[in-house]
C-alpha cells in the first residue's frame, strides 16, 4: 500500500490534460477479500471520525462528485458513506434546475444545500455542471435568461470559474472544507456499464436515452472538464482525478482521501470550560438532591 | 420473540394515559449478543429495503421522533439508520425556530424538509413541539405573533391537532407514509442518564442547564404528550409508544416497526414498460454498432 494519493491531486494553476491521467491503475488492494477488509476498516474509521466532527462542531465538510454517467458516483457514495450516521450527513443530487432556481444566479440553488457546521454534505453533481454540461451545450446558457452582455462578452466561463473559486475560498475562511472528486472513466468502460444496465432488468431504471445522447459529446465533455479542473483546483479546495474504471479501487481512494481530510482538521470532543465545569457540577448537585428527597 | 408490536400502537380515538404504558418491558432479546445479532440483521434488511424504496420511487417515508431529553432519539437514529445509504435518507433536527420561521404558520418550516419520493426523512423533534413545549410554556405561544383571537378562543391546541392531522392525511393521500415514535422514558432513568453525561467528559457537550429546567415540568410534559398522542394518532399516521428505559430494546423495536412499514408498501424495482423495453433495445443496438466500428 505505498500508493501516493497526492499524485491524484490537481495543483493550483496546473493545466490538466486528461489523456495524461489514467482511468485504470494498479489497484491498491491485492485481492477481492483484501478490498472488502480495507473498505470495511476505512468505513469504520470514517464513522468514528464523523462522530467527533459532529461533536466538535467547528468545521463542515463538503464533498463534490462530478463525472460522466455510470462512472460510479452513486455507488461510491453508497459504499463509502453507508456506515456514517445520517444525522450528520446529507446528500444532494442536483438535476435539471427548476424554473424558480433559474430565476437566480447559478450558485444560488446549491448555496441553500451547503452543510451545517459539524456535518458532511455530499453533492452528487453540483454547481460545476454550470461549466460542464452548460459549456458543452451553450443553448442551455442562452435559456438561462442572464444579461446579453455576459454572453457576448466572451468571458462567461472565466467569470463562472472565478465566482466558484471565490465562493469556495469564502467557505474555507468560514470553516467549510471542500474536496472535489472527478471520477475519471474511459469511454469503453462507460459502454460496458451501459450494456450492463440494459441486460440486468433491475438496473434498467438507471439508464435513459439522454445518457446515450450525452455520450456523443464525450470529447467536448473532456475538454470542459480539463478547463474546469485547471481553473478551479485550489490549495484550499482541491480537485482529485480518481481513476474510475475499477469501481472497487475508486471507492478505496475516495474513502482514503475523505479520511485524510477529516484527520487533518484535528477534531476533538469539545472540552468544558471552567464556568461550564461549574455549571455541570451545579446540575449534578441538583440531581443528587432530588434523589435524596 | 413473540412480542406483539401492535400493543405499542395508539389506536385512532384512543385516550392515552401514559401511566398505563410501561417505560421498561421484558426485552425482546435474551442476551447482549443476541441483541447485536438482531440489530445487525434488521439494519441489513433495512438497507436492502431502502434501496428498493429508492428505485421504486412511489412512496416517501417520514419518521418522527419525539421524547423527553436523553430518551435516546439521537442514539436510536444512529444505531438504526447507520447502514442506510445516506443518498436516500435525510435527518432534520428541529431546534428553536428562527425569526424568519416564526413569521410563518407553525407547520411551514417542517414542510420544507419533507422527504422526496423514494427517500426516508427523519425528524428529530418536529412540528409536534408546537403542541408539546409550546403547550407546557404558553409564553412561547404568546411570542409567536399569531392573531389574538386564536389565543383567546381557547381552542388553539385543538386547532393545532386538527392542522397536523389534516396535513398528515394529505401526505398519506400523496404517497408519504408517516410513522411517529414517542420514546417513553421514566423520570428516574433520565436522571441516571443526565448524571452519566456529567460524569463522562466526552458526553458533557450533550447536557445544558436548559435540560434540567425542562425536567422540572415533567408532569406537564406527560399531560401534553397524552393529549397529543390521543388527538393525533390516526390509522394512516400512527403513534407508537416505545418503552425507552432499555436503549437496546427500544432500538430493536423502532427498527422492526420501520421494517414493517416499508414491507407493507410492496415495493419493487420499476419494471420496464413495452415502449421502454424497445428504447432499451435501441440503445443496445447503438452501443453494439459503436463497438463494431
Amino acid at each position: 500500500m505505498h500508493f501516493d494519493f497526492d499524485t491524484l491531486r490537481v495543483s493550483e494553476g496546473e493545466s490538466v490534460s486528461l489523456s495524461n491521467h489514467p482511468t485504470l491503475i494498479k489497484p491498491i488492494y491485492s485481492s477481492r477479500e483484501e478490498y472488502r477488509e480495507m473498505l470495511a476498516t476505512q468505513v469504520e474509521q470514517l464513522r468514528k471520525l464523523q462522530n467527533i466532527h459532529y461533536a466538535d462542531n467547528r468545521f463542515a465538510l463538503l464533498l463534490i462528485f462530478q463525472a460522466m454517467d455510470a462512472a460510479g458516483k452513486d455507488s461510491i457514495i453508497r459504499h463509502v458513506m453507508t456506515g456514517v450516521n445520517p444525522q450528520g450527513c446529507q446528500v444532494f443530487s442536483f438535476k435539471h434546475p427548476s424554473l424558480e432556481e433559474l430565476e437566480h444566479d447559478f450558485l444560488w440553488r446549491s448555496n441553500r444545500c451547503l452543510p451545517e457546521r459539524g456535518h458532511i454534505g455530499i453533492f452528487n453533481r453540483s454547481y460545476y455542471e454550470e461549466v460542464l454540461i452548460v459549456r458543452v451545450h451553450p443553448e442551455i446558457l442562452l435559456a438561462q435568461g442572464i444579461p446579453d452582455a455576459v454572453i457576448t462578452g466572451g468571458e462567461v466561463w472565466d467569470h463562472r470559474y472565478r465566482s466558484i473559486v471565490d465562493m469556495e475560498n469564502h467557505l474555507y475562511r468560514n470553516g467549510t472544507r471542500v474536496v472535489k472528486f472527478f471520477l475519471h472513466l474511459s469511454k469503453a468502460e462507460q459502454r460496458k456499464r451501459f450494456l450492463d444496465r440494459i441486460d440486468k432488468p433491475e438496473k434498467n431504471w438507471k439508464l435513459s436515452m439522454a445518457d446515450i445522447e450525452e455520450r456523443k459529446y464525450w470529447k467536448q465533455y473532456m475538454k470542459a472538464y480539463e478547463a474546469c479542473l485547471s481553473a478551479t483546483s485550489t490549495k484550499h479546495a482541491p480537485w482529485y482525478i480518481v481513476p474510475a474504471d475499477d469501481k472497487a479501487n475508486a471507492r478505496l481512494i475516495v474513502s482514503r482521501l475523505i479520511l485524510e481530510t477529516l484527520t487533518s482538521l484535528d477534531l476533538s470532543y469539545p472540552l468544558s470550560s471552567e464556568p461550564r465545569q461549574k455549571e455541570l457540577l451545579d446540575i449534578r448537585k441538583q440531581l443528587m438532591d432530588e434523589g435524596a428527597r
